[in-house]
């Protein structure tokens, strides 16, 4: 039989939950990789991908409060592939402790990954996804003149920048990232969803902007034809009416029941709402696909039917 | 005829030379990417490595200016990690727009890159690699006995932290690059020397040290079998009796008679010296291999022998 391959997506909770050192983030990558050698000794074909929203945001906070003519801060695009860099190097370091422990002959790589975006994606006419710290309503203006950048007021919490999340329409190391794939290797890619670039002019042009991981991970999925696309989050399964007295699990659910409680808005936007998108997405792009949303923990559980919302054609 | 491999050390000059701001880093490397597609254009396989001195000097700084409980100050070798994702992004940008440019159909991907050392190396009895900013004399000692870092007296400029320089044993991902490479893709990688890293009780520990990349490279083409090992700096070549009145440059020279060269003492410790000792190993490692030292503005010269040093059995 074919090995199956799988698009593994860690919700942030799989890196950081709170202590924000080195250390904290590497114990929590200990367990994190505990749970994806059982995935691995499966004999799935496996690329992982992860969010970085806690860590950008601390770079990008060190940036700013270091800024000077030594140390300038650096754009959001740049501050993205830092976050590739550490996040991919700690992932990389546990994961090949387990696959040593487990005696398995394969190699983790962690790739810096670019999606390519489309510049004239309405995303950019409205810049919705709050990063960094808050302001005074002075300071932001202030800022907003000067640099062009745009700050919201946020929910009485002060003003804060607010960058487009646009759309990603390819991953520039997709065929790298497959082939290595193809050849047994767990493959890190596509961190905090990728690094946004366009192309105009001949030239690649990073942007300040903010990819949705699992919109990524969709998206790296179909590119390395995948089988599976597993996103992993802080619950077991997706619910209905939740929160409420109601509320129930969604176990095995086919696209166009899915596509009924999307519309009937039974999905948090910024939350649960993009995780179902990309796993609809995902799952209507090719018959035979299907995907998975469950917790870390579960995540064994969920490939083998026992756990988790399994969304099919 | 088999196409030749060649593993290119890029300088610190190539990235920066004064202004540290992304804009002004990643123009330096528009230039960098001209010289480097002339060598692709010539069919050679390329793996890039690269220097992250002022970077990671720069990023420390961030970290240590603004280190709180909410953004804690990240160690040494995360701070190198963050260093490979930036800079790696900034050269697969505009590698990628001059491969784009010359209709070559390659991919390039940079390569989050650990390397192996040993944790009894003499080098971590002994730290010597100056990093991070200068402090006082009471603030150096409060340091010394909170952290057990190291501070050294630098020249009467201040006291300054000192780390280790250990020898590069292996490059934990050496496979996935050689067949990267192997398949034609231009590979970025051991950015900075690479990440250092350390294997005790099953675990893999990451090392506040850096790397020399020359050695690094070194390494690398060692690994994934390369015929060439070119490293560019500053100078067009290496000299005898530099800045004497009988200066003289070196063209091609037997890996012998630089042997007598470095015992004499011609080449200065922590800047020619390891290019010229990394150069000799890597000529010894296997008959047919070739090292090549010059000018990133002579690199194209140099390969079909109208220039630079040439380091051969």
């Amino acid at each position: 039989m074919k090995k199956e391959r799988i698009v593994i997506a860690l919700g942030g909770n799989a890196i950081q939950s709170g202590d924000a050192t080195a250390e904290a983030q590497q114990e929590a990558l200990k367990l994190t990789a505990k749970q994806l050698i059982e995935i691995i000794k499966l004999g799935y074909q496996v690329a992982i991908t992860h969010g970085n929203g806690p860590q950008v945001g601390n770079i990008l906070l060190q940036q700013i409060n270091s800024d000077s003519n030594q140390t300038p801060a650096m754009p959001l695009d740049t501050c993205g592939a830092m976050s590739e860099g550490m996040i991919g190097y700690w992932l990389d370091n546990e994961i090949d402790v387990v696959l040593n422990k487990h005696k398995i002959d394969k190699d983790v790589v962690a790739i810096v990954t670019r999606v390519e975006v489309d510049p004239d994606d309405q995303a950019f006419k409205n810049p919705s996804k709050p990063i960094g710290p808050f302001y005074t309503e002075e300071e932001a203006k202030r800022q907003m003149e000067e640099t062009g950048a745009v700050f919201i007021e946020d929910a009485g919490r002060g003003w804060r920048r607010v960058v487009p999340s646009p759309t990603p329409i390819s991953i520039l190391e997709h065929r790298v990232i497959k082939n290595l794939v193809d050849n047994g290797n767990i493959v890190i890619s596509a961190g905090g969803g990728g690094i946004p670039v366009y192309r105009k002019d001949g030239e690649l042009i990073g942007v300040e902007a903010v990819i949705d991981k699992d919109y990524a991970s969709e998206k790296l999925g179909e590119l390395i034809d995948a089988d599976i696309l597993m996103i992993l989050t802080g619950v077991d399964h997706v619910f209905v009416n939740y929160n409420q007295p109601n509320q129930q699990a969604i176990e095995e659910i086919s696209v166009e029941e899915m596509k009924k409680y999307m519309k009937e808005g039974q999905f948090a936007r910024g939350s649960m709402l993009p995780k179902v998108e990309a796993a609809v997405q995902f799952v209507e792009s090719k018959p035979g696909r299907k995907a998975i949303i469950t917790s870390l923990e579960r995540a064994i559980d969920a490939i083998s039917g026992k756990c988790g919302t399994r969304i099919i054609l």
